[in-house]
């Protein structure tokens, strides 16, 4: 016994991704469909010791699934997402395209699990930098409310895709061999450089990115008045994001308790070597599920104030695990 | 007619620079000698046309000079500056040693000048990163009183020296052949990495490099009760620092107005195309002697903030040009 499961964008980042983590976690899947846009369908991909096709995304694909992981971009999302509902899926949606409609849960399994039971078929998987923040700031404000956080991030090009990737290292490549630099995913260069995040700019200056940040995490986190500001910042790390974060608490919360509230949290990892200056980093967070968390001190600058620095995989809690996650509740409790 | 200047820590990165800005710039040298530890010395550099030998440093070496520029770190100019000032040169030092004394100007020419006149042999040259922000928030502050600043720091291999930047090339070579990273200057892989800076850290759980921003800072702008909070992480670029930066004046400073400031700031660079998301960044402010800043938006969390996001040259403005600087403002003023 099993679900019928599809991933939508099948051959990206994120659904190899997906793909791999229905097998390691040993989801109970009886069909998978492997379904992306007609340019990346044709090739074949292994899972559960088969090699399955991925097929032009159509309604006939769509019909007779229990579940659709989209991760294709919100216009791909917009299509697709009602047209599976309809055909009686539920979709968990890695796109922006639902995000923020009322009637579509944006869940983080470690926050707001209980925001599942109100679907009505479309679940949005959150920003990918949001999840990352969300689960190691949500603990802390359970305990004592946030009032203001000021984040700056450190954001791998996974979170532009997997060409995105390949255009660092070839970037790298022809750095060290003197050659021009091509851009085509990224408009400037990445390799031995950093740049504000490239999504689109608002009238007051902030990218999609970073309002993202704000309008997702008041919602995932159900602080309506939250109040944050972000700069979105692009570098040249592979697959792993980071963020410098500065909260500010109604009232103090001393370090030791932060501490120990995170070294109890769901989906957190505690990173603090502080005689060997060992704190998370990239290369650590590629491939683990946990966000690592580290360098929590006390805001010089502020009585209610805590500093600390966080990492976490982007392809993985970023986007893919926390979509499989996801799917994970709906089975275990009977939401699906 | 010209001077007679010593550069200490002639073959580092920061001396490399010192030597070459000194004839880019015409500084009025009569003689310049190059020296080192006695490991560094004995190979031969070029300077206005002929090829100086670099000399081990030693008392008699430093006898007979008008001016020394110093950058071969705090306990070597520990060491040696006071002998330099009690043979009767002016030592301008880029170390840590001398910032912090109350008998020591601590110097950004764009930002105060008028301490050079009290200086008593050392000039301080400050932190590369303090530098960078000092040129850029000071104006905003002349216009409207700082209150708080929150920065996270995006900062090159440069600032631990020329070998830190070769170990970082010598590290991405290794990643893209598959190779294991060796780690000698830096604690962790740098290469598609990056990690919190690597100074050593207080009790509070700050390190010394996002102490010396809030000490330099206050020391060099003159606001003693400055409130600031760095989180200072080294990153995979070469020769460029970068700092996301949140300000919270007294009361509002309008964008329109910040940028006006900005724009006619001395030492600041204004790179704000919004069309092409064009911002400052690392390649390009490489080898240029202004702080490039941008991405200046009324910070959506707090009535009283603006966000911002500077690039900086660390070799150039970070260290060797605001040394330099210095020297010509001693010349022109006579205050040698």
């Amino acid at each position: 016994m099993g679900y019928r499961v599809g991933i939508l964008g099948a051959t990206g980042a994120v659904g190899t991704e997906m793909r791999q983590l229905l097998a390691e976690r040993q989801f109970p899947v009886s069909e998978l469909r492997l379904l992306a846009s007609p340019r990346s369908a044709g090739q074949s991909l292994p899972f559960g010791g088969e090699m399955l096709p991925v097929r032009p995304v159509s309604a006939t694909e769509l019909a007779g699934l229990d579940m659709v992981l989209a991760s294709a971009g919100a216009s791909v999302s917009r299509e697709w997402a009602p047209i599976a509902v309809a055909k009686g899926a539920v979709v968990i949606d890695n796109s922006s395209a639902f995000r923020l409609r009322e009637d579509v849960p944006l869940v983080v399994p470690e926050v707001n699990p209980e925001a599942l039971s109100q679907h009505r078929g479309i679940i949005a998987n959150p920003n990918c930098t949001t999840i990352l923040l969300c689960v190691v700031i949500y603990p802390l404000h359970r305990v004592q409310p946030l009032q203001r956080v000021v984040v700056a991030t450190y954001q791998s090009a996974s979170g532009a895709g997997a060409r995105a990737m390949a255009e660092l290292l070839q970037q790298t490549r022809q750095f060290l061999h003197n050659e021009p630099l091509t851009t085509e995913v990224f408009p400037y260069p990445l390799a031995f450089n950093l740049f504000p995040h490239n999504s689109p700019w608002n009238e007051q200056g902030y990218c999609q990115e970073e309002m993202k940040m704000l309008h997702e995490s008041r919602k995932i986190m159900g602080i309506p008045d939250l109040r944050l500001t972000a700069s979105c910042v692009r570098v040249p790390v592979l697959r792993a994001h980071a963020e410098a974060v500065n909260l500010e608490f109604a009232q103090p919360l001393p370090v030791a308790q932060a501490r120990a509230i995170l070294q109890q949290s769901p989906g957190v990892a505690l990173v603090e070597d502080w005689q060997k200056a060992y704190f998370p980093m990239p290369i650590d967070a590629s491939g683990q599920d946990a966000v690592l968390v580290g360098r929590i001190r006390q805001d010089l600058s502020h009585p209610c104030g805590l500093e600390l620095w966080l990492c976490g995989d982007q392809i993985r809690k970023g986007a893919a695990l926390n979509a499989v996650q996801i799917a994970e509740l709906l089975v275990q409790k009977g939401w699906l």
